[in-house]
């Protein structure tokens, strides 16, 4: 099915969605979903809403235009996309494979509705599962000398192959402020943790150390300011004192996975808004 | 805050959102909540929508009135209700005191917004604390023979006091498909089993027979068919090997605790709505 | 069933779980539960037995001097308790009665095993419930002024009292360390966040303000750093961006009352062993 | 490490702990873990002993005889095993992929500690992915007609290469009887729902239809009763009215693969004991 999906948020006041609505009713589509929230106490409305366009009455290129009007009547911040305009996706990967070989699997088996269009590693390992699933893999190593440099391979390829959204996948490298400033609220990263606890290096010996009983993984965007970008999706796992720090380690795997297929699913849906560092998220 | 809330369920067809936004916006509501869904395979339509009526130009009783073009326009099946009309309510209880104490203390604290007017019990042991909460006592007591006039009993008790919604907090008898007929969508239990597994009578003990690794409990309103009716909420709690049955009760009372309160309190703010033995829950 | 409780801690050995079951075997004592662990990367044994003592050759009185040798010459940590003997509990409450409601109604079931001999508060809001359970209730009022007086009529009542373990269900106040280390690892707090996320005041306000997408809380120890004893149990529960800072806050004293509930109890039943800041929970 | 797993049951009395720990010290080996459950209703011990075998006195081939004696003076049902002894493992797989592909993935990392010797299925579909990691893919088609013939290809295949335990990785064939009885307690299955709810075909159809908050997935041993073994693990995921029947099918997936890779795991170091179709799982 082709479906418009518009996302929408501004200040909230009376006849928001009776225009939005109307908009589509009178030009002849039909509301598949109509998700709303609106933050009641910063007095903000946030929509997503997705239609049918097949008997639509405004052909595909001039949706957006013909809704300008009522988006700067009501001062709207705005994206529409199209359901069939798949997501051109880059994977970023080191040594790990938990996620890697997790997110190309959802993707070949369609669960993921993304293109995954090259994978760029600071290492070799992951070549030859990318290869098997067809994906260019780019070995871009990366130390703190070449730190800049490699960065500009990397934006090249992301820039040459018209990527929209990067995918850290346990991507053991600090992306750089103007490297974040370009892909903005479009570089999802894994943290293996519950943040804000142990935001940062080795987060699993630090919560074996505390002796906390349950553990986490987070999804979030990429800021510059490490683990503290807007969170997308947590999700958690107990432990016990029977667990090691490696029982820590091969459990939190589990969660990681699901928590970052979780949250690169509702981004390249077009389900999440970002608004002062946090997330609205119509799944 | 004064708030009117609409609950529809219709055939869906185009235009409906843009009738009801236009409804409340023509007519000076602000939209706090727009809560819609659609089953794409059955195609029917449900929203809630809940506005602000401070400065609405209806006055409340005239709302439904004037509404009443637009749902038959579109064949709607709908209810209006009012955010500070609290529901009156009846609690059946036995000698389990667990989800009694729990409910009755949700309702003081505020947390369950409704209006507790009476207990019903066929024991007695419940009485102190019911009068410790000050709400009203009835022992009615039921055996094979006194089952009819006691339930007339109870009947009559409900509809002394226009009671709206009854909550079996493990009242341990069958109501009869009568009084099941008179409360339709309006009597909410509590079973102790993870629904469709283990309906019926016993199901910790069949749960612990069974093996299970997990129990849990549903919280569904009560038709003619035992435990087979629409399901409002389910949780479940880990159970192991060295769990005996008396930790299954124990584990399970914690559960059956929180589903049956979540469930009422949906109930109570009107976020259920009920087709073809399922339910829609506006979270 | 009368039963004998042995913890026990030590450095790991060859023949410690010989040496202990023998001395259970030998004397005619029937072995009903055996846990035990090993942190390996310390080289600690830890342990907890339980046996019938019914036809047990040692008179209870005299069980701990006859293990005494083993305990010497494995240089063991350790302590004996008997079933039967419940341990006398102070409950501190504030003005929040969630969790105080829940520990009155869970001791009174027998959940709980334990004697709740007194009731402490900073206020008189908890008053009616606990004579309601019958339990006495202190108010002793605390001010930045009053403070060590204060807690000088709170350490008489508990020494008067005999109290062996300190609830703190939600009790607003700090304990000064010289409390905390007359009641070293008897004091139980519920902290209402997921530590070491949001220690300190207002968690659920940052946690709201952090967009995160999971609440916690924490039952733990009270040491005299704030928020950082040992860990005894945790859980959580989902948010979403509908949910408001209130819906924080209601949801999270859900897990509040199941955490402490569910640290009470294991510590009652003598199977919580703390070190090095950590718990070992023979659950 | 080279240790020794002791897997015991018996009829509970006393001295069987020191008994058993009175072996293994006296030949001085060290116990890394004393696991031990006893079902006091039935009067069933049950225990699962590892310990270091680097000093130990008894040499490996010698050691389960040198045990007999106090096995028979206890009756126990033992079984022997050694850590490094990898058992050797057959996966059965139809066209589902994701648990097959999440199988692979930790058994190459090391996660999954067996040898994947040989994958059956009656489709071609998973030969790429079974041959990228390196394993011998036989199809072994199947139809009404020729099952018998097709089953006895598979024994064959089975014990020509010494296979230990069969994963049935969403294997869509029901096993015959007989070759139920050949590998007892040694096929793990996955079931997609929460058993005893939904079993056989078509659950997450059947748990759409009836309308349930929960979905789950067990994994238990095969029996010659479809879905009615003894259960080794089951999870579950929250689902609402918002989700479609494939949004049950995808997340159900998510379950499916975390629920069999812990049970096989278990399975693999020897952590699961089976008695009156429920297992106990020293996890």
């Amino acid at each position: 099915m082709e479906s418009a999906i518009l996302l929408v948020s501004c200040p909230d006041r009376k006849g928001i969605v009776r225009e939005i609505a109307g908009f589509i009713a009178d030009n002849g589509g039909n509301i598949l979903h109509f998700d709303q929230h609106i933050d009641s106490q910063k007095g903000i409305f946030f929509a997503r809403v997705e239609w049918d366009i097949k008997d639509f009455n405004i052909p595909r290129e001039k949706i957006e235009p013909a809704f300008r009007p009522i988006a700067e009547r009501f001062s709207m911040n705005y994206t529409l996309h199209f359901s069939d305009q798949l997501q051109r996706v880059a994977i970023f990967v080191s040594k790990q494979e938990h996620c890697f070989y997790d997110l190309m699997q959802r993707f070949q088996s369609g669960e993921l509705r993304g293109e995954p269009v090259l994978v760029i590693s600071n290492h070799e390992d992951m070549r030859p599962l990318s290869e098997f699933f067809g994906v260019p893999y780019y070995h871009i190593p990366k130390t703190k000398e070449n730190k800049k440099s490699a960065e500009e391979k990397e934006l090249k390829l992301l820039e040459n192959h018209g990527i929209d959204v990067v995918i850290l996948a346990r991507y053991m490298q600090i992306l750089s402020e103007d490297f974040v400033n370009r892909y903005r609220n479009r570089i999802i990263n894994i943290h293996h943790s519950f943040l804000p606890a142990f935001p940062g290096a080795k987060p699993y010996h630090r919560a074996y150390e505390r002796g906390v009983k349950i553990i986490g993984a987070t999804s979030h965007y990429v800021t510059e300011v490490l683990d503290e970008g807007p969170i997308i999706e947590q999700d958690i796992i107990r432990v016990s004192h029977r667990d090691s720090l490696e029982d820590f380690i091969r459990k939190g795997k589990d969660i990681e996975r699901i928590v970052l297929a979780r949250a690169v699913k509702w981004h390249l849906e077009r389900k999440v808004l970002v608004y002062e560092n946090r997330t609205v998220v119509f799944d």
